[in-house]
């Protein structure tokens, strides 16, 4: 084995980075003799330096990251500070001083992996990111290099802990939105302002991610269709279970059926009880691949947390290092199929729309003149009466997401329908 | 791109090795491009020369194993042959003549992988089995290398879809086993000889490789546990639901709780209904892990048929064409740990046994004062009288295998025990 250690330095202290900083201390031998030589952590680059923190050297630390970057003497940088800036100029600094990075930064990987990944192959430098997307679950390397023989058609899958607790409130306790938020924020699932996680964001840069990887092209955040799951209740809930389904916040990352472009969207949908996807609760995260030779997969386990996401990075600093010893490096950015990412109404699926109408003879004939004009096929309708008003619950066949919207809108002109209470896609069949 | 194609020879045609071939033809131009060079089929080595193989140029046909690994041009020897011989010499001489190697191989693999690893390393040449262990599901790779930061306490999984079909039959129809492996030999999901997948060979040859991996030592199929699945009864599983539980052959790789030694069984278990695995149906596979800071992770997919099995095979061709181009190899052997094998005996777990016995008083003493002597601790005891006999259903709480045989030993020799019903593991709590 070789003596000389390779070096780590550290952008970023905190849940993540003080984990992988321990892990690195506690378990140098193993890592030593998976890698084929000791790694020692060379600097620890944080804000607050006086900040107590238990069992890293005090001399290791800095409030320079730019130095640390730039000394030369780094073998991996891990960024776990997250967020555009610095994390990207830190980055780029690092790979032009001869330093392969390890980020878990999913924001700055969705808005510009591909500048990134220019700027690590010119300075012949890795860049690997398991931690960006689903935290422990092994998913890119499984991607990227499993599946680096097959054709991968369809990736769809629960990447946001925080929303997937909150729905799977909802779902097992009857709680409305609020009410399910507010538990999850007093658990410390949900952040003082739960906007990036319950609006999709997050999960919006995890499907650009994940979608580029997928169909070997770029996909960046502004390509994500993205819906909230704030307007998602307790009814919808009750009208998923009518139908054997439950309501989830799904990122999906489709090939279209031509082959000839992909598209990526987050938004909350219904999908059958039966559905692998389905039983996953609580702050579990879960990925759903159809691949054409390999057939349906799934990948589970934590999708956040300080210790879940440092066994990726670590896994990451392992991969980066072995290569470095081999003076090689690992796959870098496969974008060679160009396949241009489509608009969300292109998307084909299944619509439940739940709509309040007038209670009188003919509205069923009116409603579902509409969906035919629009070329929406209905499966099928339920009509519900209470008071001189009515329920209809349609749900669709496949059909475009534009057509539907068409719909929609063309319902919302009927005298006879009072408003639309609820329209949710049906996915998973 | 390099022009100069790298070259693959592929030692078997069957259902794997046809479909292995049909890929690398159908979607060359997306393995080049992720290779990074082009990737050709050289020869392909069969038994049977006169057997129609659509789309395969006739002219690479051989029955010439051994010259096709001997040509000193193969970059990749595919070996999808099974068994140990010859596929174990043609291994090893494809290492001597230059090439590295992508096998299916569980049962080579898991009798003698310490020797193919030194061969491969003796030679700089790679060593790949993806597909080795539950088809198409990542799962070595991961495991390998995702993973590589972290320390993993427990695999445990379904590796074995023939009986997984087979007891989702009893299970969900109440079938017996005879009547359910009819239905999965009609299905084609059982051999004509079923012993390899009933008695749990199989299974136990993918539990030495995963143990080995997981825990960085050796394991040989000779060190693991295993019992079959064909005593299990549809009273088994009605004495599972009683206990809000369902029956599957589970292979299981555990570090000791002293970390100072590690077991490897294959055998069949309750595990709750609520437990992942539980629902896993039919002839899928999944694979459950427990590392310490990633938590627990579960890996689920069809776990053989010969395209899923391809596209595990394809994912390591192109991994190793990567290597070659990189002058690199991947990850050989982690066995540094060198951390023995302990007896099933020294395996911790709980147990489910059913117990006939005669209908009176002081019964349920006697067999509680066994239990006792042998200091199993007992959990829930059900009593059922019936003409006489009465049945007695004891869930111990977490004891040594040893122990429990013991006390089972004992039982046998009560008067009042006419006999053992079952005895089956409690997993997954």
């Amino acid at each position: 084995m070789r003596t000389r250690p390779l070096k780590v330095a550290l952008l970023g202290c905190g849940v993540v980075g003080s984990e992988v900083a321990r892990i690195m201390t506690t378990h140098a031998d193993d890592l030593a003799a998976r890698i084929g030589a000791p790694v020692e952590l060379a600097g620890v680059a944080v804000r607050r330096p006086d900040k107590v923190r238990g069992g890293i050297d005090p001399s290791l630390i800095t409030t320079d990251a730019t130095a640390l970057v730039k000394r030369g003497d780094i073998d991996v940088v891990v960024e776990v500070i997250g967020g555009i800036e610095p994390a990207r100029a830190l980055i780029t600094t690092a790979f032009e001083h001869g330093a392969s990075v390890v980020s878990a930064n999913k924001a700055l990987l969705a808005q510009d992996g591909a500048t990134l990944y220019a700027a690590a192959e010119r300075h012949g430098q890795d860049l690997y990111y398991e931690a960006a997307v689903a935290g422990a679950i092994p998913l890119i390397r499984p991607l990227r290099e499993s599946l680096a023989g097959d054709k991968i058609n369809r990736v769809m899958g629960i990447v946001n802990g925080t929303t997937n607790f909150i729905l799977d409130k909802m779902d097992s306790t009857g709680a409305g939105y609020q009410e399910a938020l507010d538990e999850a924020t007093a658990l410390g699932y949900a952040e003082a302002d739960p906007t990036a996680d319950v609006e999709g964001f997050d999960a919006a840069a995890k499907a650009a991610i994940l979608a580029g990887i997928a169909f070997h092209t770029r996909v960046r955040l502004d390509d994500v269709y993205r819906e909230g799951m704030t307007e998602v209740t307790a009814a919808d809930f009750a009208s998923a279970r009518q139908m054997g389904c439950t309501i989830k916040l799904l990122a999906i990352c489709e090939r279209a059926a031509d082959g000839e472009s992909v598209t990526a969207r987050v938004h909350p949908a219904m999908i059958p009880l039966s559905h692998p996807l389905a039983s996953v609760r609580e702050a579990y995260n879960a990925v759903f691949v159809e691949a054409e030779a390999a057939g349906r997969l799934m990948f589970y386990g934590p999708g956040a947390g300080g210790s879940p996401t440092a066994s990726a990075v670590l896994g990451d600093v392992v991969a980066v290092c072995r290569n470095r010893l081999n003076e090689a490096t690992g796959p870098g950015e496969s974008a060679y199929t160009q396949l241009p990412v489509s608009p969300m109404g292109d998307v084909v699926t299944r619509y439940h729309i739940s709509l309040d109408v007038a209670d009188k003879p003919g509205v069923l004939a009116q409603v579902a003149t509409v969906f035919a004009e629009h070329g929406v096929s209905i499966d099928t309708v339920r009509q519900q009466g209470k008071d001189g008003e009515a329920s209809l619950v349609v749900v669709t066949h496949r059909a475009a997401d534009a057509a539907l919207s068409g719909t929609v809108e063309a319902l919302r002109k009927l005298d006879t329908v009072r408003g639309v209470a609820s329209i949710m896609r049906v996915e998973g069949e």
